[in-house]
């Protein structure tokens, strides 16, 4: 897996919290699993955009981050699920909180990025 | 000033708040001023392991995300202040929220995260 050069800067909550839900998709996956969407080939067609090896990618290191449980089915064929941990779900109100932020402040927000 | 080759993703109220907050010491600049430290040079002072040059080029960004006003006061020598928009305030809360799920879970994430 690659690893980062800098040390990741742990000394502020904001960081941590930061360093979970940095990375392409990872809100998405979080949020598609939280509303049920569990099997890497439904997450694929959810969010289609992104690539599947991208997407496996991303998963593993939201099970590495202790975020998600990957749960293997010994059927045939091999049926994955993943699942929001504890500290997954404990991040929902977080993201809702700050997504709500952004929804609120769209209007200014779009036009002072975008220019 | 430097130009992002991807276009921003902004169908998502978390993309903007992440968008707004990304970038080294952005958050800290945000925390000195939210308490009171305002010039630049006392700015530098407390978050010394970053350059001058990197906190102006932060600061810069922050204005031209709304979230900051720069003030200069014709004196000699000039005084520089930055202050929050309402927009940066609105952002207090926002900050506190998610520092506080990163101090809730600071033991468990950094085990997570630097393994």
């Amino acid at each position: 897996m690659y690893k980062k050069k800098i040390p990741v800067n742990l000394d502020c909550g904001l960081h941590l919290f930061m360093e979970v839900i940095q990375g392409k998709w990872k809100i998405a996956l979080i949020w598609c699993i939280h509303s049920g969407i569990k099997r890497p080939g439904e997450l694929q067609r959810k969010i289609s955009k992104a690539s599947r090896r991208l997407l496996d990618n991303q998963l593993s290191e939201l099970v590495n981050h202790g975020i998600l449980t990957k749960i293997t089915y010994e059927e045939r064929p091999l049926k994955v699920e993943y699942e929001l941990t504890s500290l997954g779900k404990s991040l929902i109100p977080a993201i809702e909180y700050t997504a709500q932020w952004g929804e609120d402040h769209r209007e200014e927000l779009e036009k002072l990025i975008q220019s």
